[in-house]
């Protein structure tokens, strides 16, 4: 009997564990939230990620390690390390965690970035600014995500507001100025790598943001397959140079037809939330396969896809249930504005029936305005 | 937040809560055993289906309740359905767990049934046997499943051998006696009915078995068209007459290409795991929807597919893992002789592309035996 530990009890720890109990796997949460809702079908231990009794309480009752969260202190996963097998490993979340390390790693391999500076002082902001021009983000380099953490500057003179939003921060987490890209469209590719190197990609997909957090995600990308191979190459690159193992996505803007890499997220990630039902393994087994030491699922796709994020509140299930291809994810939380709380996954045998299937629940739900940008792409 | 109750805590209910979970329910689940294996991803109450105190504490905490079991007893299950919402209903349960029940009411809906006679006493016995005629079996009415409590009768003078194995359980569960079926085929109908009289039935399956206990199901049943009208139209009769809500299965004998109804399982059965890979909807999920009165899952089928069942021990799971439509299911289970204890499902296109596959699986495994057949039908 093996048994998983999470570090962090959210919808994908839930998602990974669900996912996981056909392989015979047992599963250990840590979260420092009792209600966490990966705690409704796992075990958990309740404590902080610094806690050193939580830690050694999870390290003694778990045959391996992995994450639902990525801003677990790196220093916590380096001990847990020392004790148990600790997937993607402490090396690549440090760089994952810290948006200076992970550009200059894309630099590094050639993937094409946005322009971007550190920026440890007010001075060097001003630097930094007149280097990569306006508009551009001021970052925090560590725990941001889905918009949290930034502040866009029109021009210079902004750079005083900025300053005071986040200055504050450049002596603790850091700070990264970024060139804001004027994208067409923003692509994500879902990848994992086996224990043994072997490499595996989803289909690209394509992903649409609402005040900086995912609304919904179509895959396969209508793109070129010239654009999806660059993608998956690069995304090879990357998890090869990080000896990565483990499910992870690269994001992506596009601009004039070329790729710019945004992001790395090392772990499952919600732009694959369509693998469940749309590809004959989900991200979530294919990574316990791969922390595992497995054979890696086939990610070829069964038909084509669309998720759509619900945040606040779970809207009517009924719409989508009524659909031939549509499933439901409720992830058992309470409501909270701004919160994921659940997901749907339409699928079918062609973009003409996915646009109708979209354009039925968008109405039924009252979120034309969600499924609006998805089914012209499909159009 | 909904709870679904199931009586009964072995793998049904395990997937039963795998798959509900995705609909935000949680689960809770009464079985005898606290080691139970759905336990593993639900809470339990351990009690024995007979327990008032049990019952009385389950009964408090869910909104509505299930089976993974169908001999829980039937007062237990009236009991219940005084105080919850209990779907199938304990009337449907009934019919289903008494043979002779079972199969009077076949026999009057006009859906055929091997010949069949009520064994009350040594007496009744010679009297069936010579109404009958041999081979023929002695089967317990109630709480057989899986080829126990049955005799099977060569001949007359097997009666005495007969009554000294079973004839202690006249007076207890009863007894009857049913003629013997030279079968070419064993199917079963997989189909669930929701609150509002909706009917789905999944493709036709055809399964084998060994020593009384599934070894292998194919999805779907490689017939024609008109058999699988009447296996689905007979479903349905019958369905409606028990006026019933949630998944089924019925099981069929072909004969001289005649259909002859065996048995109806009032739950998700084995015969329908493939479904949670082959098909749109599971069976698992919609149980669940029709229980709760969601809209039902589309039953149609993504391939074809193939079941292997797991007996006493699980194999090891690579050659499947390692297969583009192999798919694992452990049930997290003790190994113990003649426990289902897992099974695996294979995916493919084509009829060929999965005869290669279960050609592969059956020589990594050392099973040959097991997909033979199905392989030679797929042929």
């Amino acid at each position: 009997m093996t048994t998983v530990g999470i570090l962090g009890g959210g919808q994908l720890a839930r998602m990974l564990a669900l996912s996981g109990a056909p392989l015979g796997l047992r599963f250990l949460v840590l979260d420092t939230a009792g209600d966490a809702c990966a705690g409704q079908f796992a075990p958990m231990v309740v404590g902080d990620y610094t806690d050193q009794a939580a830690l050694a309480e999870f390290a003694s009752k778990v045959d391996v390690a992995t994450f639902d969260f990525e801003n677990v202190p790196a220093e916590s996963a380096q001990w847990l390390a020392q004790r148990v097998p600790v997937f993607p490993s402490p090396r690549a979340l440090a760089v994952a965690q810290d948006r200076l390390a992970e550009k200059t790693l894309f630099r590094e391999l050639g993937i094409p970035v946005p322009q971007f500076a550190d920026v440890p002082t007010r001075e060097a902001l001003d630097a930094a600014i007149a280097a990569i021009g306006t508009p551009c983000i001021l970052k925090t380099r560590r725990l941001g995500y889905d918009g949290k953490g930034q502040f866009r500057l029109k021009s210079a003179a902004d750079a005083d507001a900025a300053w005071a939003a986040l200055g504050a921060q450049a002596a603790t987490v850091g700070l990264i100025l970024e060139g804001f890209v004027r994208f067409e469209r923003e692509l994500s590719v879902v990848a994992v790598r086996g224990r043994d190197g072997e490499f595996r990609a989803w289909p690209l997909t394509e992903n649409w943001h609402v005040d900086g957090v995912l609304s919904a995600s179509l895959a396969p990308a209508q793109t070129d397959a010239a654009l999806a191979d660059t993608a998956h190459a690069y995304a090879r690159k990357l998890a090869e140079a990080l000896d990565y193992v483990g499910v992870f996505a690269l994001e992506l803007f596009c601009r004039d037809g070329e790729l710019l890499a945004n992001e790395l997220a090392p772990r499952v990630h919600n732009s694959g939330h369509w693998t469940i039902e749309g590809s004959e393994t989900s991200q979530f087994q294919n990574h316990l396969r791969a922390v595992l030491g497995l054979p890696l699922g086939d990610t070829r796709m069964l038909g084509t896809a669309c998720m759509l994020n619900w945040i606040g509140q779970m809207p009517g299930a009924a719409p989508v249930l009524a659909e031939a291809g549509g499933h439901w994810h409720d992830y058992g939380k309470s409501p909270r504005a701004g919160r994921k709380v659940g997901h749907a996954t339409l699928r079918a045998g062609s973009a003409n029936e996915l646009a109708a299937a979209l354009a039925r629940v968008g109405q039924a739900l009252g979120r034309d305005a969600q499924v609006a940008p998805v089914i012209e792409r499909l159009g």
